[in-house]
């Protein structure tokens, strides 16, 4: 039997005009935009708080993942399915991918196997164009910064030094990490170094969704922290008077795009910020549709639990006031097998007592998510060669600790093959009655927030800072930083800041480095360790593999 | 009486939903992608050659301009609007504008005053993406080519200090003409110089406008020239592997952009290459649309007709076929008077003696236009303070030497200021029995070409070759592109390489400083001067002053 590729799946399936879609949340095709037959974009005005306060929201998230991931995404898609088909009116949320990896190791992000949103090549190229357009107005900030430095009339009197604003672009290129500019003469602006970061890392992306209407947007844009001045004054994209302009090249870009399941239910996918370095999780303005429209919303965030998650409650649900009913956990025998200590090889190998040693992984995740009053349900995404045993077993462990666990098969089967986790999901939602509390609250001191996530989400039992991350505390108190929210910057591999360290690591220190700022997006980065901002791209990248027909069909893209 | 700006002109208008634009060309809403309801993308197969030849092409072009340009973009909307208005079905097509300029000085290009392309804002921003499509192509190309610098299993042997290839970014940002890349270490690449151009300067965008299909389009990118080897073997992109997936990223670009004009006519607007080093016209693709659903087809050419008709008439029009019919000169009393001697802030004051010295430049344009066997008209851009007595000498002028010369009041009266230009259009299309014939045919030899254009259309008598100019066509001649068209990268402001010889000058000599490489576009790229490729902000940068409200009511744009 011929399995049929990602594409090839996409590819086959006859999609439905996007109006068919969008009469499925009701609304009116006069308040579509169309972009193409497939895809729209929703206005803003759909945002209804009280159908959102009545409406279910449901996260999914994961254990602590091994390189290939453990397929979030398509699991938030193959429970969409499953929900609409036990009778409920679900649509997923999803985070836009970036172009980047495309071309790259990665590929695209649209889920996979019979579980994906569809047109699945628009979706990983340029979509709707908002990656283009944080893009723009980042490096509108950019030019305009230097163009500062170069003018005689207008100066801010900027250091060049303190400036931590970059340039980006959304393509794996690593001879842009790091730069010099303005060379060649007094006409070509001062030299300086520089550096791009890939698009997602953007600050910009990051306002973009956290914002909850296109004023506040442009306001976070003006409070973005562009360096000092030479006698040490802090200086602002609104001293640049760059909102505007910046928010001018995001009017399209903060509307979400509609598009479809393989089964033809609504996905809305809109924005995609790095999960190491930001938030990770679509856009509020996103979810907030989605929930105003349906009775169910199905969401993501990026990596593990101890990253995706604990941002996904803390930040984006403190400062949209969601509330989440449920929470998906899921969980693969291989990365099971990974945290019981397999080695590279043995990953795909049956082996219940790697499975039982890495268990532990998985549990630190279930009494994490408790701890915010929310009942988890764990998602097995299953692999063929998964052992009944290795999968009873973790049945079996976890509804010891009070959780169910379900099999999950919506790559092979969609939505047929989430029903039962349909049916779990629906159960704790209509069973809740407790409310989420959050981890910290964003007015509690920077220090004790970062202890709080390190200790009651990680398990470490203390935390270091390095000299410069102490001078950045000052920084922070200095500037009136606060009481903003914690976006922790650590390695997705492990629940410390040594990616090696597997299972459920205890009585470990982690150390803060240092603490970046995000004014705009409204919160601090502490970071645990080297954070990429700009991949590279393999030895054969995955853009030789690719072709396209005179009618413009596709292959090789995955 | 005060006036309205540009964009309170065309948010004053009630815009028609783009498929009742697309009903007057007979497009089916089905074959419509629609971007929002008042963008469209059009497919390449309703391409019909037998109507292209039926129909008429009418190029508007300029005499040598002054800086603040002679308004050929609201010409050529106003012409349109005419010759709807005299009963003619009449298309506008159009160049994109760059988004770079509308932040710097220049601002958008979707006309002005009562002619004007709308949505202005969306035309001048993001548009349809095409711009980010085009930077995409050309940063994914520039990326594969220092990701092969670093690979080691697949290097192609590259000498990085031959690479010609050069990353773009739609902004005017001068810090990026001139950097050092791939700094910090072996992570991070190979360290090379290298620079950013602004998008309309990356020959991925020159490509797009002379693909005469998807099939050509790709062998075009394939086409490019990247550099040498280090035992001097050239590179192309074909041997990274790269033009698929830059076609890939092109897949919606290709198509052509609808849009309409402020009386609701149909304008398609697509692609826009730079005027000084590449084509500076509209896609084939575009004019061969426009030209299969339309009678009459409005189409304009960058800066004066010494580099935007020649390279349309001898580059775009040979490469495609076309045929035009007649030839607007745009020209207005105040670039008389420059040419007459008038010194700056002489430029706008009544003075026939100026408009009498500078008639001669006028006169040369209209000489060369008859040797392509076309007929001009000249068409006077009206503006407020032109005396009676210079607009009728000018009329009697050209009359004189057989040339009709109306008035055109479009900027202040839309279509009906242009209705004497309309009707003198379609008297020279009625009356035309001799077909157009280029300046020179793409087999001659290299040099010979060069000559043809310096010495007819310039009215050069010799042309010089500077050492590094002479052995480029020693490449040229080795590489085997001697048959490619000429492309001109000459001063817009003079017929001359001297930007400050106005009027027409004789008795000159022009020097060939070098000559570049198109191979993807089909062109060699003859340089006679500093050519800008990345313009800067100026001092108070135009983004300074727009404003968008909590509608997303724009102000500031022009």
């Amino acid at each position: 039997m011929k399995f049929l590729s990602d594409i090839e799946i996409a590819q086959n399936k006859e999609l439905k005009h996007i109006k068919n879609i969008a009469k499925k949340l009701s609304i009116e095709e006069d308040d579509l935009e169309m972009y193409g037959k497939y895809k729209a974009k929703l206005p803003l005005n759909l945002i209804n708080e009280e159908e959102i306060a009545k409406n279910n929201l449901v996260l999914v998230t994961a254990m602590t993942p091994t390189p290939s991931g453990e397929g979030k995404t398509m699991v938030s898609i193959g429970l969409t399915e499953g929900l609409n088909k036990v009778g409920k009116q679900a649509t997923v949320v999803l985070r836009e991918p970036s172009l980047g990896p495309v071309f790259g190791i990665k590929g695209g992000a649209a889920g996979g196997g019979y579980s994906q949103v569809v047109p699945m090549e628009d979706i990983n190229l340029h979509f709707t164009g908002d990656f283009n357009a944080v893009e723009k107005a980042n490096n509108l900030l950019s030019a305009l910064i230097d163009n500062n430095l170069q003018s005689k009339c207008c100066s801010l009197n900027l250091d060049p030094r303190t400036i931590l604003w970059k340039r980006v672009i959304d393509m794996n290129d690593r001879s842009l990490r790091k730069i010099t500019i303005g060379l060649g003469g007094t006409a070509n602006g001062i030299p300086r170094e520089d550096g791009f970061n890939i698009t997602p890392a953007s600050e910009v992306m990051a306002i973009l969704c956290m914002a909850t209407s296109f004023e506040n947007l442009k306001t976070r844009l003006g409070n973005i922290f562009v360096g000092f001045t030479f006698d040490k004054k802090p200086i602002f994209a609104r001293d640049l008077k760059a909102e505007d302009a910046m928010a001018i090249l995001l009017k399209d870009a903060i509307k979400p795009n509609l598009v479809q399941t393989l089964e033809e239910n609504p996905a809305i996918i809109h924005g995609g910020p790095f999960a190491n370095i930001a938030q990770g999780t679509n856009t509020i303005i996103a979810t907030k549709v989605g929930l105003s429209l349906s009775n169910y919303v199905v969401t993501e965030a990026g990596f593990g639990a101890d990253l995706g998650a604990e941002k996904f409650l803390n930040i984006k649900c403190q400062a949209a006031g969601l509330s989440p009913k449920a929470v998906v956990l899921v969980a693969t025998i291989k990365a099971l097998r990974h945290h019981g200590g397999a080695a590279k090889d043995q990953i795909n190998e049956p082996n219940l007592g790697l499975v039982k040693k890495g268990i532990c992984n998985l549990v630190k995740h279930i009494e994490n998510i408790n701890k915010y009053n929310i009942k988890p349900v764990v998602a097995i995404n299953a692999f063929v060669n998964d052992l009944p045993e290795e999968i009873d077993y973790v049945i079996k462990k976890c509804n010891k600790i009070g959780v169910q666990a379900v099999v999950m098969e919506s790559w092979a089967k969609g939505g047929e093959g989430a029903m039962s986790l349909a049916n779990a999901v629906v159960d704790i939602v209509d069973d809740t009655t407790e409310k989420f509390t959050p981890i910290y609250n964003w007015d509690m001191p920077v220090k004790e927030k970062i202890e709080k996530i390190a200790k009651e989400i990680y398990g470490a039992s203390a935390v270091d800072y390095d000299k410069k991350a102490k001078l950045n505390l000052k920084r922070i108190e200095r500037l009136g930083f606060n009481n903003f929210a914690v976006c922790m910057a650590k390695t997705q591999k492990s629940f410390t800041d040594n990616e090696f360290l597997r299972g459920r690591p205890e009585n470990f220190v982690v150390t803060v480095r240092e603490i970046e700022i995000a004014a705009g997006a409204g919160f601090i980065i502490p970071i645990l360790g080297q954070m990429m901002r700009m991949p590279g791209l393999p030895a054969a990248p995955a853009s030789e593999a690719m072709h396209i027909d005179k009618n413009g069909v596709i292959s090789g893209l995955s």
